[in-house]
C-alpha cells in the first residue's frame, strides 16, 4: 500500500461557539472549569477526527492553562488545530476565548494541548495520515510537540 | 448622532461545532429535537448579538425544518448570518450540517430562521445598526426576510 | 382495511408542568429560549403520539413566538393538542403559560406550531388515523392548518 | 384577620408529562431513580404552592416506592394533589404513571408522599390556608396523613 | 451449596463528595431537592451493589428529611451504609452533611433510609449475603429496619 | 502575625464516588472525557478548598492520562490530594479507579495533576498555610511538584 499523502493543518482546524449559561457556572458566577474542559475536548476531538478521517479517542490533556475569567453571558470561541502527528497519536493545541460583544475584541481565557488515539476499526490504536508542515508555525508546533512528547515519556521510564 | 455605518453580513458569520452525545439523543437514537433547537438557538443569538453590538433575545422562530437525521456521534456544524435587520430586530438564517468523518462530506439536516430583538441599556427594544447588502445573495435574502415579515404582520391583523 | 374511526382532539390534549430553575435559564435570569423550545417539543410530541399510537418526529417548527418572558422561579404550563392530520404528518399547536403563584393567573408567554411525522414499524412515514372535527374552534384550526401548509408548499416549489 | 376560606383539592391538582430519553436512564436502560424523584419533586412542588399561594420547599419525603419499571421512550405522566393541611407544612400525594402509546393504558410505576412547607416573606414557615375537605376520599386521604404524621413524630421524640 | 459468609457494614460504607453549583439549585439559591435526592440515589446504590456484589436498583425510598439548608458553593458530603438485609432486598441509610470551608465543621443536611433490590443475571430479585452484626450500633439499626419492614408490610395488607 | 501551623495532607484528603449514566457517556459507550475532566475538577478543588480554607479557583490542569477505559454502569472512586503548596496556589493530585461489582477489585482509569488558585476575602490569589511533609511519599511528592513547576515556569520564559 502506498504512503498516504500528508494533510495540511488547515484542513483539520475546528471552530466552536458557545454562550456560558448559569448551568456552565460555579458558585462564583465565573464558567465553571469542568465546562470549559468538556468544550475543549469536543473541539479538539473533532479536529482529531477530521485529521485521521475516523472516531478519536482523548488520552490525555498534557496541560490546560486558565489566563483569565470567563463570565456568565460571555460569548465563548474555540479553536482547535492539529500540532503533530504520531504513529497512532496526534497532539492537538486548543484555545478559549471570550468575546466582547460591544467591541468584537476577543481576549485569550484558556490554552490547552491534548493527545488524542485513532481507534481503527479493529478497536485498536491506528496509523495516522501524516501532517503536512506547511509554514514556519507549523514546524515550530511540531517541533515543540516532539519535545513535549519525548518529555513524557522520559519521566514515565525514569 | 449620525447614522451608524451600515455592517456586512461577513462581519457577523458564527460557527459552531458539536459531538452528539447520549445526553443529546431521543429513545430512536437520533438527536433529539429540542438539543437541536438549543444549539440553533445560541448559534443564531451570538451572530444577532454580533451585530448589534448587545444582548438580544430570541423573539421567535419563524420556520425550522429538519431534513436528515442527525445520529449518535455525528460531528455537527452550525453556520448563522443575518438576513435582514428591522428597526429593533433582526432576521438570522442558522443551517445545521452534520460532517462524515471518513469524507469531510456535509450533509444538510435542518435549517431554521429566528427573529431576534436587540435590548438596549434600559432593557427595551433598541434600534439597529443596518445591513450593509453586497452581495446578489445578501439581497435576495434580505428581500425574503421582508415578504415573510409582511406575511406574519398580515396574518396577526387579521 | 375499514378506514379507522376518526379521533377527537381532546383525545389526545397534553399537558405539562414545569419549574424554571437556575440550569433553565440564560445570563439576564429569563429562561434560555432553547430550555422553552425542548419543553415545547416534548409536549407536542406527546400529543402527536397520542393521536397516531406511535412514535413520532418532529418534522418543523412552523412557528414558535415569545410573547412575555418567563422568569426564574416561574411555574410554566404547556398544553399541545392536535390542529390538523395530513396523510402521515399532524400539525400539533402548544401553548406556554407562566402561572402567577399568588392569584394562579395564567400569562401566555409563547405560542408554537409543529409538524410530526407518523413513523410505521418499517421506521417510513405511515398513515395516520383521521381528526374528528368536533367544534367550531376544531374546524378554524383545521382550515388554518391546511392554509399554511398549502403556503409552505407553495414557497418550497418556488 | 378574618379566617381564609378552605380551598379544594382539585384547585391544586397538577399534571405533569414527560418523555423518558437517554440523558434520564440508567446502565440497565431503565428510568434512572433521581430523575423519577426530581420529576415528582417538581410537581409536587408545583400542587403545594397552588395550595397556599407562595413558595414551598420540601421538607421530607415521607415514602416513595416503585412498583414497575419505567422505560427509555416511556410517556411518563404526573399527578400531585394535597392529601392534608397541618400547621405551615402540608402532605401532598404523587403518583407516575407510564402510558402505553399504542392503546391509552396507564400503569402506575411510582407513588410517593412529600411533606412541604409554606415559606413566608419573612422566609420563615407561614400558616397555609386549611383544605376543603369535600369527598369520602378526602377525608380518608387527609385521615390517613395526619396518623402518618403522628407516627413520625413519636418516632423522633423517642 | 454452603452459606456465604456474612459481610460487614463497614465492607460496603460509600462517600462522596460534591459542590453545588448553579444548575444543583432552585430559584431561592439553596440546593434543588431533585437534585439531592438523585446524590443520595447514586451514593445508596454504590452501598448497596458493594454488599451484594451485583446490581442493585432502588425499590423504594422510606424516608427522607431534610434538616437544614444547602447552598450554592457548599461542599455537601454524602455517606451511605447497610442497615439490613431481607431475602432479596437492603435497607441503605444515607446521611448528607455540608462542610464548612472555613473550619471543617461538617452539619447534618438530610438524612435518608432507601430499600434496595439485590438483581441476579436473569434479571429477577436475587438473593444477598447476610450482614454481619458487628457492634451495638449494628445491632440498633437492624433491629430498627426490620420494625420498619414490618410496619410498611403491614400498612400495604390492610 | 505569627506563621500558620502546616497541616498535613491527610486533612485535605478528599473521596468522592459516582455511577456512569449514560447521560456522562460518548458514542461509542465508555465515559465521555469531559464528564470524567468535570468530576477531577469538582475533587480536586474540595481538596485544594480543605487545605486552605477558603474558595480555591483551577488555575491549570497541568496533566491528565487516561489509563484505562471506564465504560456505562461503571462505579468510579476519585481520590484527591495535596501534593505541594507554593506561595498562593497548591498542586493537586487526582486519581481515577473503577471499582469491579462481583469483587471489589480497583483498576487505575486516570491520574491528573491540577494547581488551584487561594482567592483572599478581596478576591486576589491569598497566602496558604504550608504543607506538612510527614511521610517519605509525602516528601517525594513535594519534591516533583516543584520540580514540574519549575520546568512549567522555564518553558513560559523562554
Amino acid at each position: 500500500m502506498s504512503e498516504p499523502t500528508p494533510k495540511s493543518p488547515r484542513a483539520s482546524l475546528t471552530e466552536s461557539t458557545e454562550i456560558v449559561l448559569p448551568q456552565h457556572t460555579n458558585a462564583i458566577g465565573t464558567a465553571f472549569g469542568g465546562t470549559i474542559m468538556s468544550w475543549i475536548d469536543i473541539c479538539a476531538a473533532v479536529s482529531a477526527q477530521r485529521h485521521c478521517g475516523r472516531v478519536a479517542v482523548t488520552a490525555s490533556v498534557d496541560a490546560l492553562e486558565f489566563t483569565a475569567p470567563i463570565r456568565l453571558g460571555d460569548v465563548v470561541i474555540l479553536h482547535a488545530r492539529i500540532n503533530a502527528v504520531f504513529r497512532t497519536s496526534m497532539e492537538v493545541a486548543c484555545s478559549v476565548h471570550r468575546e466582547i460583544t460591544e467591541t468584537g475584541e476577543r481576549i485569550l481565557c484558556a490554552e490547552a494541548l491534548l493527545t488524542f488515539v485513532n481507534i481503527g476499526p479493529d478497536g485498536r490504536p491506528a496509523g495516522i495520515v501524516p501532517l503536512a508542515v506547511e509554514t514556519e508555525d507549523d514546524a515550530a508546533r511540531a517541533k515543540a510537540a516532539v519535545e513535549r512528547r519525548a518529555f513524557r515519556l522520559a519521566q514515565k521510564h525514569r
